[in-house]
């Protein structure tokens, strides 16, 4: 007997096939699927009635800087390296670990109410992320964010640091979370930094998480330091490899994105967070066309500003689009691929995510189609994309258990973490205000 | 003593000043606003409490073909063509009347939803879709939509359909309808058509609603017919002027955008469907610039797929900043002054619409910010923009008739519209079938 039936919902499964079953079922036994189809006729302990509803993976925010949502809203609308200077530096120098609780806390709630069931973090005090997300109830993929600057003591600090995230959190919360490492990126960590990196992530066979290629600015630093283009200089000095999780990978030539195929890095695009800072577009269909898995991730809450990976497919759609110029580009199936299995990929975790199918972990959502603005209905999966926002998300499920159900949060008490967020922020504007 | 009276929210009035009023009131009597500020010590029938709410002008649609929400999801990805060929057209031609009101209503209720209060439409069986505004409250700016391919005959029988619509509907529902006559493009109506156009609105005292340089294609076509490009030959014709209210605008020279300017032309930007058409990205920052009071639009749910003006701000904030690699083009004010002041202005209605201020109608949307995508709170204009979805409404007032409260629609039997759209839908994909 099941542990819960999710039953007669559209199943958008994300199987190798992309099978949708206009009227199936999916039963969960502990934290796995155990069933997806027409004729599940299994009893189940909790029936949830999928009539009128799509019943799909969780989607995963492949790059993104959890606490930040504690940033949301407080400075906009400047140029990139002035907002970073002026503002969310300053600000982050305040930021204590308490802070950084409240801030995942916020951020797993709004997560959990938009269908996002798994994420990659890259930041600090990412001890107390996990805390919260264990609270939460979702799936992590946390990395301590590494920034030496070629200060082989700070390398150290940071690499310590690092190593202690992996130790202590690799395989938490029933295996929900896991870990890597978080060098920032080629123009704030030194080569020397970047293979202890490699070094280290081999030895607890962990991944990478890394920025590349966000800004031209980027570019021209990395090529009058290095007399190469960032991916070209990764490669060359052998940081590059499968486990290899690389946010943003905007600028890349021709010969780069061969690089990322051949070694099997993995992009994840950013598309809110890169216009938003105009930074650039990112050659999502040439990497898809190289065969490239490529991801998706809304970034910080401060360059977004939000965590509604259903608002980050329609902007992925429609970039590309736009871009360049072939409303064909990036269709609507595979915006939503790169929100489910391709996540699934780019975190090393395909066999238990990313799809609906038999012996993968039940994280699940259900997205409400009785709106006006999923009428008519005859494609769910252009609905998805293009109309569905993530309040029309009505069930969370992460690991066989409902985080949400009806919209309403039942690991996490909604009002108090909106009052915490709150109070940290006004705090630590204020420590900051007192500083000056 | 008021008859409605909304209390201690944030007012966001987008008066001259752009007034922020961190806890304010607006009262309200009859259709009007009678009054917005601090100290508003009204009594009132009915006291709406705003506390944790924004309160702003509702949003205005400035383009859009309300009817084709019927045709939602139908059709995507597809080239430009392609799509209209072998979609749009054949299935706009098994179009009926009780389709487009159907569809209409469906766009209505989506519309009070997500908190737009008026829209400017065009399209076929306006007097059905008069039917629906009329029933849903909604305000509302329509016009018949005129091909005639330089077809003396067609052009005859359009001209008096358009005419129609103006005699029967311009100022019904209490004023709420207001009529133009929608030439659809200088591509598919000739410069005598436009001009009889031009006339007839001259005679009526009303507006023109039309499409200019959406495509590249367009651009091209007009060259090749009239050696100019399109602006540059609606203007040698005569046509232009400050009533003609100009969908897209997208492929404009400096030199067209300097007679937009001069002529007083109202171009409307419509982000999303430009994007997923992949026609283009409209110079807003440029034509904002030069003065132009650029509007916002969702253009019709088969190009978007919504009709969520709170999206379509955060795409026209992003899409230029992208586009112009400058992350300071169109920040959150001017993306909010683009739905709500400039598209009064758009539709000539400045002085009743576009802001909260002593005189005007009350249309009027109230956004619940007691969400975690909404915290911190810091900057509201930044919120609205940025994070907010359209159902973030909490509340939707036109012409001082609440239409929704706490998402409740008041107007309109939700399942039955919803169920109705879906029929109509079904139906009408039916009888094509059937024609094949």
């Amino acid at each position: 007997m099941a542990d819960i039936l999710i039953k007669d919902g559209f199943i958008i499964t994300m199987d190798a096939q992309r099978r949708i079953l206009e009227r199936g079922s999916v039963a969960i036994e502990g934290d796995k699927i155990t069933a997806v189809g027409k004729d599940v006729e299994e009893r189940a302990d909790t029936v949830i009635d999928a009539r009128g509803k799509a019943v799909l993976p969780g989607l995963i925010n492949a790059h993104t800087h959890l606490s930040m949502t504690l940033l949301r809203g407080i400075a906009d609308d400047m140029p990139l390296m002035e907002w970073l200077e002026k503002k969310i530096w300053p600000i982050e120098k305040n930021l204590t670990a308490q802070d950084c609780y409240f801030g995942a806390l916020l951020g797993c709630l709004e997560m959990i109410k938009s269908g996002t069931t798994c994420f990659a973090d890259q930041y600090f005090f990412m001890e107390d992320v996990a805390r919260a997300v264990e609270e939460a109830g979702l799936r992590a993929m946390l990395s301590h964010g590494i920034i030496e600057l070629g200060d082989p003591k700070r390398r150290e600090s940071e690499l310590r640091a690092g190593e202690k995230l992996v130790k202590t959190c690799h395989g938490a919360a029933g295996g929900r979370i896991q870990t890597m490492f978080g060098p920032h990126a080629s123009y704030t960590c030194s080569p020397e930094c970047l293979m202890q990196v490699k070094e280290l992530a081999k030895k607890y066979k962990v991944g990478i998480h890394v920025h590349i290629s966000e800004t031209q600015d980027e570019v021209d630093k990395i090529m009058k330091e290095y007399g190469k283009r960032p991916v070209e200089h990764l490669d060359s000095i052998g940081f590059l490899g499968p486990e290899v999780l690389a946010a943003h990978c905007i600028w890349l030539t021709e010969r780069e994105i061969g690089i990322v195929q051949k070694q099997g890095v993995k992009p994840v695009h950013n598309p809110v967070s890169n216009m938003k800072t105009a930074s650039g577009v990112a050659p999502v269909p040439e990497m898809l066309a190289a065969g490239i898995p490529v991801s998706l991730g809304t970034d910080g809450a401060a360059s977004n500003n939000s965590l509604d990976m259903f608002n980050e497919m329609k902007f992925a759609a429609l970039l590309s689009k736009v871009h360049k110029l072939d409303p064909v580009a990036v269709p609507a199936q595979v915006a939503l691929e790169m929100a489910t299995i391709n996540g699934a990929i780019a975190l090393g975790l395909q066999d238990s995510i990313g799809s609906l199918e038999a012996g993968k972990k039940a994280d699940i959502v259900l997205v409400d189609l009785q709106k006006p603005h999923f009428k008519p209905l005859h494609s769910v999966i252009s609905h998805l994309v293009y109309s569905a926002v993530g309040s029309d998300v009505d069930t969370t499920i992460v690991d066989g258990k409902v985080l949400m159900q009806g919209r309403k949060v039942l690991t996490l008490d909604e009002d108090k973490v909106l009052r915490e967020a709150q109070k940290s922020s006004d705090d630590f504007l204020a420590r900051g205000a007192g500083k000056k």
